[in-house]
Formats: C-alpha cells, sequence, structure tokens
C-alpha cells in the first residue's frame, strides 16, 4: 500500500517504520525539523522517503498522527482527502501526560475521531492504534509471550476497516473490530483511561492490552 | 478463609459462589429479598450460609458489592472493620450503564476506592474485580481459550492485597498487582471506561481484559 504519514512524533514514527519493514511505501511528513524527517525516512529503508504534507496526502492511506491541537491547521492545509482511508491514532490526551493530573477530553458526546470525519466528510476514517504506546511500537517485536496485544479499531467503512486490521496485522498486533465510528467515543475514553492507569499504577509501558473473546 | 459478601446482586453473588465452590466459608447478606438470598445461599453450597449484614462484618474478609449510593448507608450500619480486609468492587459507574450516556463518576482526584478507606481507617482497603463483568463471573469458566482475564488490585496493605491475590485466582482469573490505593483513581476511570466500550463496541459480555507484561 502506499501510505502517508502526517506527523513525524512517536507515533507516526513508530508505524511508518513498521509498515515500511512490512514493504509499504511510506511518506513521512509534518515534523519541524526537516533534518530529523530525512533521517527517520533513510533508517526506516528504502520503501519509505521524506515528503510535505501534500506529498502524504497524495498517498491513498493516511495516517494521522498529530497532536490534538495540531489537527484543524493540518486538515486545513493538506488539501482533498476525498476517497482516501484516514487512520486517526489522534487521542484526546493532553501534552503532559502523568496518570493523576489529567482529565478525559470527551465527554462521550463526541470524539476526536468524528469531528475529523466532520472535517473531512468525504473521507473514510479509522480510528486506531491508540490503545498500545509508541514505547512497544518501538521495540523489537509487539510480541508478549505468545500473546499479542489488540488494537481495536472502528469506522463506518467496511472496506477501509479491512484495510486497516490488515496494516494492524503488519504491525504485530491483533486487530479487534469495535464498530462504527460512533464507537470512537468510548474508545477514546477507554484508551485515555489505559495509558492514565498504566502510568500511575507504574505498569507503564512494557504493557499491551489484549481482549479476549469467547 | 472466611468471607462475608455485603450486597447480593450479580456481582456479590457470582464471587460468592466461586469462593464458596474453592472451599471458602461464606456469608451471603444485604438483600431486599430474604428468600432470594436464602436461596443463593443453599445454591452455593455446604460452605455458604445467608446471614445479617453484621454476620458478614464479622468475617476475616468483607467483599463490598453494593451499588454507589447504598455505600454510606452500608458503613454505618456494619459495625466496626477494624483489621478486616476489605475488598471493594464498587465501581463509579451509574446504574443505567449504557455505552453513550453515562460519564465517568470520578474526576481522578479521589476514587470509591479511597473514599471508603476514608471512612473505615482501620480496615484494609483492596479494591479489584471491577474491570471484569458479573456474566463472565456466573459463567462456567473464567478462560477464554489459552488465556484468562486480568483482574488488577489495588491497597495499601501488602498482607491484604496477597490474599486477595490468591481469592482473584480462586476465581480462575489472573491476579495484576495495580499499586497503592492511589491507583484506584485511574483503575475506576479505566473499569468505567471499558464497560462503556464494551458496551458500545457490542463487544460485552463476552469479553476479558488481559493485560500483557514483559
Amino acid at each position: 500500500m502506499n501510505i502517508g504519514i502526517i506527523g513525524a512524533g512517536n507515533m507516526g514514527a513508530g508505524l511508518g517504520r513498521l509498515w515500511a519493514k512490512a514493504g509499504h511505501q511510506v511518506v513521512f511528513s509534518y515534523s519541524r525539523d526537516e533534518e530529523k524527517l530525512h533521517k527517520l525516512a533513510t533508517s526506516a529503508g528504502v520503501t519509505a522517503k521524506a515528503g510535505t504534507l501534500q506529498d502524504a496526502a497524495a498517498q491513498d492511506i493516511i495516517l494521522l498522527a498529530v497532536w490534538l491541537p495540531a489537527l484543524e491547521e493540518v486538515l486545513q492545509g493538506v488539501g482533498s482527502l476525498d476517497g482516501k482511508i484516514v487512520i486517526t491514532c489522534v487521542s484526546g490526551l493532553q501534552p503532559d501526560f502523568t496518570g493523576q493530573t489529567i482529565g478525559l477530553a470527551t465527554d462521550l458526546k463526541t470524539s476526536v475521531a468524528e469531528t475529523i470525519q466532520q472535517l473531512i466528510p468525504n473521507a473514510k476514517v479509522v480510528e486506531a492504534f491508540n490503545s498500545t504506546f509508541a514505547e512497544i511500537i518501538a521495540s523489537e517485536s509487539r510480541q508478549f509471550g505468545s500473546d499479542f496485544p489488540s488494537i481495536f479499531y472502528c469506522g463506518n467503512d467496511i472496506e477501509a476497516k479491512q484495510i486497516v486490521a490488515n496494516l494492524i496485522e503488519d504491525c504485530g498486533y491483533e486487530p479487534v473490530d469495535a464498530g462504527n465510528l460512533l464507537v470512537a467515543r468510548t474508545l477514546e475514553t477507554l484508551a485515555t483511561a489505559w495509558v492514565q492507569f498504566a502510568v500511575s499504577s507504574h505498569l507503564f509501558p512494557n504493557l499491551g492490552l489484549k481482549a479476549l473473546r469467547r
């Protein structure tokens, strides 16, 4: 697949690396540090390169991996995303994530993912990757003994969700279909609570959430 | 062990049954329906019986499994719990739990468990069992394929926590020490978010949360 990564923080860099390693064409973009972006692309392998925000947005699949406050600027500058699969891992988590002091950014009446879908109504928005940690993504493997952490994903387009499920598997996680984009309300809340709990319990970061089903 | 169960709802009844089955002496109490309480005790086996709130409170280990609004009445009527191990699975969840409409009961500045500890300062309060569902507790087994769901527990007394860890194992779950009682703030929030998410994603109730560690 052709994947554009918007945001070169830990999440964007880490997922882009894993996808490039899996053989996908990856365009990294949107860093305040151009040199860092080029180094990232070089280290990610031959199928990766650095590009502009517009280069990233020209790919078939876009990963939005920016902080919440940057979201509007990005979506305004990016050009049309009509028909694209847009994966968001943008959380409601505050930038200074300590376990005790942050509140939840959503009140279960909307979600970051739904807000994104409203801003780009003709894109196929899928939420994913918000209940894992960048430290796990950046590590050698997603394996915990004989287990693999689950990644919940939700969205309204079935085909887009299947493609995202495959991309989740490419990263070494177990994809779990959580439903339509409305579910992002509780998924983002869960993810925020999970990070807060991981930090306050001192189980962070070598902790994976696995959803057991039967 | 001698265990008093306060609250004969799905959580109290289910956990009491499992502990009685594991050979512990269990006293069920605090139901509006006396007959239901006796039927529950009879069906739970020879090591179980029905009793008053005070009978339950006279045991070495007490499980508080009541709705949040009943908590103060219970703790006022129960007599001294000094030195007892008090397990709380009382959640901040509202009685009408749908996935979309309830908010979180805590603001991460306190927790139900810490409030209980303040009300009974000489008891050894341990929070546990709030990220699993009564439906799983009531089912034939806690097993999901080759996996068992995790139960996080937290508290300030190391010895009490070890005893609770054993009681968690007796129920067929994997105990995970999450830290001191302060962690209840995020643990209760996580549990509430987990239930909300399970409902809104339609993965409820055959869903277990397993914490992977490495």
